[in-house]
């Protein structure tokens, strides 16, 4: 046996005795967690020196790896505001008693051991440990060995916090860093009970294809705002403008606007500005490329077939008009990755049809898709957000943490 | 593109406007359908007596291929009775106002498409169909060769019911039942929401390795039950043996009896004549055999490592003598599928202990493994049972047959 399914093992008997254990206690270890993070600040700082530094100074990924004095505080404050959520499990959902006499519980347990595949951003670490712990999970961490310093001490904080509270260190294991690893805990079904990858589409895709675990996609959002011919123009602007630029690098961010061809050219002339005030490069197919070639839209292309479907998570977008609503949804069904979509329109009846058969996780009716998210949906800290069916569609949070469990408490019942 | 992925492409087309329509609508499809197989019960026979012919006298297979007048009843019956069960979409899951003035709902919607893989047994054709029509989901099916005649007469028949009242029969798609085309299905991401595979392990296997699609394992019923020290014998005795014999190939039926070394002996010699009437072979540790030989045990066998996590599904089930609880439950902890586990116990703190730590969908107290069933449970027909952790645990029913949506409405809000 690898060392490293020894420790799988390990980590599998730590997390059979946390679900005994009370949210109050597991909250302690949050509570210590933070104040370590607090503490050592100055050491954390040195250690994501160490990562930093070995990138490029030009490196793209230099800034999601970074951390500040000020990004720790955010996340010291991330791990107290966890503590501040209800316990996921230990929930009734339902109790009957069976014409039988045997009376039938189902309540939510932890998932078991979760597992996370995750890049750069060091952030993930702690709140991904912060929402196991918090939900009576243990957790396998398989992070980027460009934040392996980071990594290493922020995994070595959490078992102090562990520790001083009488918890098993085994409860968060931090994987080494090798390839070949990966495919280790994919197919590990015997130990592991879910797992999360949180990345690139390249990752998630070799999640997808690897492994035997189940999983939650967090996938890629391609998503559209539909401005309908009743729209009022100046809040289509306001949305998708807000959509696009406040912060492109995310997946809630606007990849591609539709517009109905009879607002089109007035709707383009008036978003035009603010959209060139931030440099947005515009993919736009014949008719909107017509109409912002007139206004000498400086940063203009053609859009070819893929730019449609295309995540742009930079400062860029596609620009599809289309003769009706039909149109619309045809397009955002062939496109769309179904994270997020937005219709803006002042018609009722439009928009809940919009609302009822576009087939994503969120679906906004005159608001900005940058609203995806489980802070903003009142859910605390996400794992990720979830662009499949089955188990958390959405923000996936600590409330989806947890499985059921059916009890069944008899007097000696047969069947 | 192949004629399987253009019929997929009008399935997915076809269940989007099926989410549209009203529950009430719906079932007066499955109406339709109970009286089309009452009315064609002659026809569906002659057909299923084909695919039976095709299989030698003595198959295995043969009786749960066969159907009958009574079968064929009492799947019309079945139909009708989805038909009672509340419309698991369309609920309100969670509705709130942000402080920013976006109101925001959480509901349930259909799945979208199901993709089932399934092997003889023909009334999974009509259930699963059934079920998916009164919950708003288009469903693909793949049947066994060998239920050829007979699944197609019964699709013919659920087309009829879906044509009469206006659905499209796109809804209900009965895939080739070529083998490679079983990969077709598993690697159809854009198509398929979900695949379950209903069969054997070695399906369930090759389903989890291709599967691109996520799924949800109804996996094999690995089943033990613990009888304590401070079991009443007697009713030790009846759940037992009910576990084990009611009926033996279905996956919540017993395959290992744990039992206390203190009581082990009285029990076993207890045992020994009700299984003895149901020719029942027993796989005996050294301390069961011990006391099994000393009764003159007529169906006896030494037990070997692979007797234990075994699903014998037939008169047979191993017996492993343990020292106490912590054993026990680490016994059934390396061994069990994590289905359904029972303790029989006069002792309630040890009772409790065990059911809070067991990781099973199922857990029981007192009472027969047999109970983990969608019908027994209230949850009326299923889809299979679940023995994975996510979306759902336990009997997969009707109202596990939705996702959730998000779905905001602003006035203009950005973020």
């Amino acid at each position: 046996m690898s060392s490293i399914i020894a420790q799988f093992q390990r980590t599998r008997f730590a997390a059979s005795s946390l679900a005994m254990t009370s949210g109050e206690l597991r909250n302690r270890v949050l509570a210590s967690l933070a104040e370590l993070i607090r503490e050592n600040t100055a050491k954390i700082l040195q250690e994501n020196q160490e990562d930093v530094d070995a990138l490029a100074f030009d490196h793209p990924m230099r800034d999601r790896l970074l951390l500040t004095q000020e990004r720790l505080d955010a996340l010291a404050s991330s791990v107290l505001s966890v503590m501040q959520l209800p316990d996921p499990a230990g929930q009734v959902l339902s109790n009957k008693t069976l014409p039988n006499g045997l009376e039938l519980t189902k309540i939510t347990v932890p998932l078991g051991v979760v597992g996370v595949i995750f890049e750069s951003r060091p952030n993930v670490t702690i709140d991904v440990a912060a929402l196991c712990i918090r939900s009576g999970n243990a957790v396998v961490l398989r992070g980027g060995s460009d934040a392996f310093h980071t990594n290493t001490i922020l995994v070595h904080l959490i078992h102090l916090a562990l520790e001083k509270h009488g918890f098993s260190t085994d409860l968060v294991y931090l994987m080494p860093t090798d390839r070949a690893h990966v495919t280790t805990l994919l197919t590990a079904v015997n130990y592991i009970d879910v797992i999360i990858p949180r990345g690139s589409e390249a990752l998630i895709q070799r999640v997808r294809k690897e492994s035997l675990v189940p999983t939650i996609e967090t996938g890629a959002g391609v998503c559209h705002t539909y401005v309908a011919a009743s729209a009022d123009l100046a809040m289509a602007v306001n949305i998708v403008v807000n959509a696009k630029v406040s912060r492109p690098s995310v997946c809630n961010s606007l990849d591609t606007i539709v517009v109905h061809q009879s607002i089109a050219a007035e709707f383009l002339r008036l978003v035009a500005s603010p959209m060139q005030s931030y440099s947005v490069k515009i993919y736009a197919d014949d008719a909107a490329f017509e109409t912002l070639a007139q206004v000498s839209y400086p940063y203009l292309e053609k859009a070819v077939e893929s730019d449609f479907g295309r995540e742009f998570l930079d400062f860029a977008c596609s620009i599809k008009v289309v003769n009706d609503m039909p149109k619309a949804i045809e397009h955002i069904s062939n496109y769309s990755s179904r994270h997020s979509e937005a219709i803006v329109s002042s018609d009722e009846a439009e928009a809940k049809f919009f609302l009822s058969t576009v087939d994503a996780a969120a679906v906004y009716w005159n608001a900005s898709t940058r609203f995806t998210d489980g802070g903003e949906f009142g859910l605390g800290a996400e794992i990720g957000i979830s662009t499949q069916k089955l188990h958390a569609r959405g923000p996936f949070a600590l409330e989806k943490l947890v499985t059921e469990k059916w009890i069944g408490i008899g007097q000696g019942q047969i069947r």
